[in-house]
């Protein structure tokens, strides 16, 4: 099924079901306030919200409206957790080579995460604001999940079995301001503003055969200006899964229910080596920095801008029919008030 | 006034006002279900915590109860943000010279801060639960805010009037688990597991004058295994206070209500030179890691072992008269069941 969060002017909207095809919704308070509501009673609402989906799906729900992507918070308009890993490791190794670092071996091995700031989320419609345009402003296209209650000590075996729901993010990034901030060795603060998520979140039945090995195997689609960006695979070169990079966490506290845990930037190798631009016919990239840093490779030096107000990206995922399963991130970049 | 989250099978617990000498305790509920429901309604909730705060102190309250710390949750049992400084740049410069390492200049003019997880707080007296003792466990002792809704590009001037409560931390720490993991570059995830914060927490008007030029002018008291570890004064050498804490963070987004934003470790040089131990009359450390380091900087190497299973830590701060302000947090070291 399909779940969206309508703003309603509470902190953490309404609770409704969308239909497959993300053209209808059915307000879905009755079972539950909220998604975080939802999650928190899972084996009593999700097959409520079941029951409302088939419904709604069937043409039978009296009471549905259409459904409106630009009305939608974030599915989680905030949330206790959100930690994001850094699973497609090529996009760290070509990274570090555009600045001449090796990557440790052990980054094959041990995945690299963070804990980013979750108290507001920003809509999947909604601007995206930022005070200037010289702190290097780039999107970043990714997939997460969200979790029920994970023990402490869980394992990768036993992890998959707690993912509740499935989202797209836009983890946005301030590149100018990253290399000062975790240069001073405890992560990102300043450089990771407010992060966006897709109108929908969907169980995993939604993806069908996509979802296995603990991956999502569809292309992440991003549009940067109307423009094709990329197009790279999430099931592919995806090093941790969503389960490993679970039970990292779990290794040493529990994860409360609601908790978001992301993919990092999804990112392709092409050939054996770094994927190649949409625009020259290739998967291209899931967000500025790793153009920049191929562009930096070929030609000592990037020549894609990051985004100026009034930029606009558009993140998806469609299915094999070319329908769309998450609805569309698609936000501008503004200038704050 | 002081505020506790009583223990009732609920993941947020039941909201308390507890009496000034925290005996006693009067259930809060009908203000606010929870503390994180009445910082997001604090203009409406706080006179009337206030009056119930009043008549309890009284002995007007016809509905008291003693008040037991161990019945306690964390004030806030899981947080939408949970955010730490090093503001005490002392601890910090000392930790870097044991091992050989220059401190950046600009460590003193530019706040150092981490994102914690926030989805699943210890209680004040609950056990701190470790798979394994190898990981090196220590306490950190802290102080924090709560805040309001704090707007984007809020200003270390603007920022002090968005503080609600204060409380105390005990930021678990696994030290021999965060050479590894900050090596990676991305600051925290499995060597900081779940915090523990005071029984209470309370007002600025409780600190009286003891909070100014945001600060808190007071010693935070900790015991190991019932022996004084330190007391160090959590006003001094405090190099960035609360608001510029805040200010650091509201750059590139804002805070919603009910964030927690902490000091870091609470840290005093002494004569120009850095602490000594409480055991030799000096004001002693908030934290093991840093008796470790004046125990290398003068014998060569640590002596003071990390805690074991079993072990006990106490983190209290008392007023002018030894009043206990906040409750104390006291927890047992245990091994994960």
């Amino acid at each position: 099924m399909k779940l969206a969060t309508i703003k309603d002017g509470t902190r953490d909207g309404r609770l409704a079901v969308v239909s497959r095809d993300l053209t209808r919704a059915l307000d879905a308070a009755a079972v539950a306030r909220t998604l975080q509501g939802a999650i928190e009673d899972w084996d009593r609402a999700a097959p409520r919200l079941a029951d409302l989906y088939a419904e709604l799906n069937a043409g039978a729900a009296r009471h549905a409206v259409p459904f409106a992507p630009a009305q939608c918070h974030a599915p989680l308009p905030r949330a206790y957790q959100w930690v994001d890993g850094s699973a497609y490791v090529n996009h760290v190794e070509l990274v570090r080579k555009a600045r001449g670092a090796e990557m440790p071996q052990s980054f094959w091995t041990d995945p690299l995460m963070y804990q980013g700031g979750s108290d507001s989320f920003i809509g999947p419609c909604d601007d995206a604001p930022f005070a200037d345009e010289a702190w290097g402003i780039d999107f970043e296209g990714e997939v997460a999940v969200i979790t029920g209650d994970v023990p402490l000590g869980t394992t990768a075996d036993q992890a998959g079995a707690h993912i509740r729901l499935f989202m797209l993010v836009n983890d946005w990034s301030l590149r100018l301001l990253i290399p000062g901030e975790l240069g001073k060795g405890f992560g990102f603060v300043q450089s990771k503003p407010a992060t966006s998520f897709s109108p929908v979140a969907v169980t995993a039945d939604e993806l069908g055969a996509a979802w296995r090995d603990g991956r999502v195997h569809l292309p992440l689609v991003a549009h940067l200006n109307g423009a094709l960006f990329g197009k790279p695979d999430a099931g592919l070169d995806m090093t941790f899964n969503f389960a490993q990079l679970i039970a990292h966490v779990a290794k040493t506290r529990e994860l409360e229910a609601g908790s978001i845990v992301g993919s990092g930037t999804v990112s392709n190798k092409e050939n054996g080596g770094p994927g190649r631009p949409a625009s020259e016919g290739g998967a291209g990239y899931a967000c500025l920095a790793e153009q920049r840093t191929i562009e930096t490779i070929l030609q000592g030096k990037p020549v894609t801008p990051f985004m100026r107000f009034g930029d606009r990206v558009r993140i998806e995922m469609l299915d094999a029919r070319g329908q769309s399963i998450f609805g569309a991130i698609d936000q501008q970049v503004t200038r704050t008030a």
